[in-house]
């Protein structure tokens, strides 16, 4: 394997209130996100907008930030699975491309001689 | 709206020293960015360049950085916003496309029936 | 020059033990990786895989993310000088892409009048 290519994967990022990233790190060990980054004491200013008053964060709550690489094939399902966590709490969560030198971290497995 | 759709936005990120930290959330806040997260008490390295005597970052200064997502037509807004900042002190500004589920979070009314 | 145009570069995240962070740093100062900014005392759960023994990190170990952005031709080179770091110790990287407004900044000399 050469471990200077480059594999497109997805990157998420999720951010919630501190007391929700058992959460978020339960469900991605159950998806086999196979590893994941913690940001913790982070700030947020609230998304307002349509459902303002279940949604939003008050300012400057301590929030932590959750980023993890995965498959394409898993963002789907992840999403999923935060959505009773989004339906009842404050949350952002961003989906990104992102590429990475070795895919056999993320949960896909190399082809190997 | 299929919360699990994903919606192409643009992310922003600013690294400024804390003292600019709210210049820049003052603007979002007027641009109608609606949300931002900022990390603090990060670490950064000189940007070198011809603007070096204005523009670095004393080494290992303590900087924020701020994240917020908006729709595509707002970033050029924000940059020129953050003009009058970055022309006279140290900051850095990424931008870079990212997908969330939650449209209406960041500034565009979604489609409802 | 017109600061609000948007220069295509590459961002590269790196998530290592806290004490390879000068091992890194010194890598980017000496590809001219210009600037860069380091998140500290982040969390980060293991990459399990086929290495498993060498690669993975002991769960919540205090890691740090350091960020840079440099031309596309800048990352095959780090990613090379990586390899020694990864070959014996924890640690993920991602490249992504992202735009910034002043290229002058990033290893890239501007086209100037």
């Amino acid at each position: 394997m050469n471990e200077l290519t480059l594999h497109p994967m997805k990157e998420i990022r999720v951010v919630v209130a501190g007391e929700h990233r058992v959460f978020v790190t339960e469900l991605l060990d159950k998806m086999n996100a196979t590893g994941y980054t913690i940001i913790g004491n982070v700030a947020g200013k609230g998304h307002h907008g349509l459902h303002e008053a279940h949604f939003m964060f008050s300012e400057q709550e301590s929030l932590v930030m959750i980023m993890t690489v995965v498959p394409e094939e898993k963002v789907e399902p992840i999403l999923a699975g935060l959505r009773p966590l989004f339906s009842r709490h404050s949350g952002v969560m961003f989906v990104a491309d992102v590429a990475v030198s070795r895919r056999d971290y993320f949960g896909k497995t190399p082809a190997r001689p």
